[in-house]
């Protein structure tokens, strides 16, 4: 297919790059060109702007850090709303807000144009590796359309609805959930530490008990305090932190144990742990713990 | 060697006759004599008290439903304590709370005899299996004397201390994992019900992520609802939870995702689902969210 | 003085009328006229829009329910931001978002208008008895020269700072602690009942230590579950337990309790008493126990 | 009447003064004689112990630390249980679980004993100047006959059951009132204070509000942090925190709010406040919030 690509940042490029090895023709754009034209190698062509990207493109995918950058990118001077041929496809596959979602999907709609949500799970290793978790929501024969783009970029891909926001409501809980057991890992090690136990013990016997590489990964990370530098940064976890909420707020489901983990990492925030990794949200507990 | 073995429930049952198919020459006890006589078959004798299982023992493993429980077992009318012999070491396997495994290590000391800790994470078909994860502490040499009875009941044996109770606090925040990792899927798939997302799909999106059998597990029991028969029961579970911030309090330790946990198991009771599976602590997010 | 005073609600009519019995010359604005006319016979002359109100008028007041209702009375057609005289000021006694205060503070400035905040804390019946408690925060010029406004509507003035969102702080974690007393109530009534004490006899003893008349009419509209018609909205307590961790992100203070008191607020709403007085929270604890 | 009154603490020391001045004779004993002798000057006849104490007296009074303290004091050598006259009734003023004031109950009946909990609110100068508020229950004839010894020590007294436990479940509910206060009032100065707004002009706002002298009090103190010396220890107040969740346990009533106290407190026990005023218990907010 012909398609664009925005935002080539750690996961962006490595998705970009699968996409152009299934034999996808793809122009690509990013804010800093050199990040755009060192794909040109791979085949890519780098053009000028959004706009430029979706000229004669049957779909452009974004991934970019946050509501802001992707509004920027949407609305802003040359724009994707404004680029976008009418019955393309705005696929985003950026972690972002419900009801940014909601309302990209409303002006899209506006403007004759489709839109897609598409978040993905995995770090930039998974991307890289076409290893990615993909959850696509939005109507359904635009989700089979383009289902060969998402089997281009990562090995499992779940179609979770036909509105694009439930997929990002399904990302924002995913993440919840990995949140959650950090915390609980921070919790846990905190008292085996004051109970003279090595966590690196106890995790041991936790891996034989979950068998899941995501444990293991994160136990030992956490029971190593490797930081520093961070994978996936304290300060985008709080943020989606936020986002969840905000989430269940719309949807009337109180999430106790989410505002839990949003009161926590505020607190690594505010004690200076903004660019360590987020999984130093276990540093929390060991604090209160006296440690 | 020659051991005892008092408690037959799903769990010790699996676990005498792995013993026994291991070579081992074990006299069993069971408060219900049939237990004990049905594995006769498998080569077990069976005697009429604790500490006629525990004569001419080199040691005696337990496993028991509680405290109490286990307490009645060492203590009461022909009791372990009374009869185990001098130099012979008792192996609790039984999830008790930290403070009764500090005391049992005291009150066999004052008897000289031994006293290790080896509680066990898996349900009663792991326990049939061979594949429990054994956790066990206590002075080393106990520790590696009966490694062997440890390799015949599981997968996998972890030594976490020379205190026996070091072996209990990882038992219980290993529970602690669990609990919290339901507390979370309750909590999303409340959000995905209002939201009109089927949380078969949310499973199978995180599936993806987490990879383990247990997410695969307990997150297709929550969001069938199979909530009964239970395979281990919430009132199980909240006994845990209690647990769990009782050896957190002893180590000065705060843990407010176990304080949610046992709030929320907690309501669980009050609102009646004390028989069902203790994954059913889901239902008091999905209620609390007007579901 | 010369005033504008905007928003008559069953708060805007008690504070509007006594600045009119203090003196002072008011012209007044309301959605609904009829509400406007009302006030005629106190002296109130009534205005077509807010803009007309600030003809003249060296401050005008605004009372209304939340940001929305704000953001129209301010920016909306023929609104306040376009009819308020260079250098006159406007006092925005509303509880609204820190956010959108700091945000009319520098649209002010930038129109050469001054801006002051001036919540207040008391009911309707206290607003009618001039019995309020006002908050001001703002530029000290202009909080000394309007000091007698707000002593003509309330029975004690603070002023906490020099920016405006400041009063808005204050007030929003005011309603945070009131809050939080209304949630104690509950988990602690609960407690009472199921064992076997009566509310009430409870009630007598807190409030002889507290001897506070906010408890004893809270803790008795909470034994009496006279929870409608509403005082105040449980909806619109909601809105402020969302504003108040609003604002606690913005300062990177965690507020746990302000996020269980908005959590169990979600809950209310969702289990559908969004009308009732906010009090009826305690029925959240009530339910969660399985009363 | 003729009673006995044990435990000359700083609360006792004013109890039994004040049922001196009300004409009662009264016999004391204190593990440490001289306050007992110190007594004299008003009137009182020290004894050797508890059971001395009891010899003749219609009812004895304890006012102890905490429930082993109680415990040494009733079973005992020269115990209360054993002394106490048939009919005669023991008055338990100390702040203790309901677990052991159902259980004494129990023990005194077996013996022919009456058993009456009455504990009290107030701080040692409350105690001093006759202001305490005292909780009774126990059986009703019990609680009337010894109504004159309540209307000695207080300034109001409620019968809030026939079982001796409620009272304390009461007294227990209402130091979790006081407990969840402090706790909003740090968290709501921790963002007062990064808001660069004064606690002590928020304080001023919120007791114009709650017009409660317990507000008053506390609040100053926390903005002064003069949690040095302490009027009640946090550990004190911790090991309330405690005992408040072991009666929900007993009564299966969720109480969230005191899991939350208690959480805050451990970590200030572990952070090293234990001796500290328990309303340094808002440091804990304000070390979260980075300050």
């Amino acid at each position: 297919m012909k398609i664009g690509f925005i935002g080539l940042g750690r996961m962006g490029t490595g998705m970009a790059r699968n996409l152009l090895h299934a034999g996808h023709e793809v122009t690509v754009y990013n804010r800093t060109r050199e990040k755009a034209e060192a794909l040109a190698s791979d085949g890519a062509r780098a053009a000028d702007s959004p706009a430029a990207v979706a000229r004669g493109a049957e779909a452009v995918m974004t991934m970019l850090a946050d509501d802001a950058a992707l509004r920027h990118v949407v609305y802003g001077e040359h724009g994707l709303a404004a680029g976008l041929e009418r019955d393309a496809v705005h696929i985003s596959c950026s972690t972002i807000s419900t009801a940014l979602s909601r309302e990209l999907a409303a002006e899209h709609g506006k403007r004759g144009q489709g839109y897609l949500s598409s978040p993905v799970f995995g770090r930039p290793d998974a991307a890289a590796a076409k290893k990615l978790v993909v959850v696509v929501a939005g109507p359904a024969e635009a989700a089979a359309k383009f289902h060969p783009l998402f089997d281009a970029i990562g090995r499992q891909t779940t179609v979770v609805g036909t509105e694009g926001w439930q997929a990002n409501a399904v990302k924002l809980c995913g993440n919840f959930m990995i949140a959650s057991m950090i915390e609980a890992f921070g919790e846990a090690y905190a008292a085996m530490r004051k109970g003279g136990i090595d966590p690196h013990l106890f995790l041991e016997a936790i891996s034989g008990l979950f068998a899941s590489p995501v444990y293991a990964n994160y136990g030992r990370i956490i029971a190593d305090e490797q930081f520093d530098p961070a994978g996936f940064a304290l300060k985008l976890g709080y943020k989606d932190a936020r986002l969840v909420l905000e989430t269940a707020q719309e949807l009337a489901a109180p999430m106790p144990l989410a505002s839990m983990n949003r009161d926590h990492l505020m607190q690594a925030m505010a004690q200076g742990q903004q660019d360590l990794d987020w999984s130093s949200l276990a540093r929390v507990a060991a604090r209160n713990a006296g440690i």
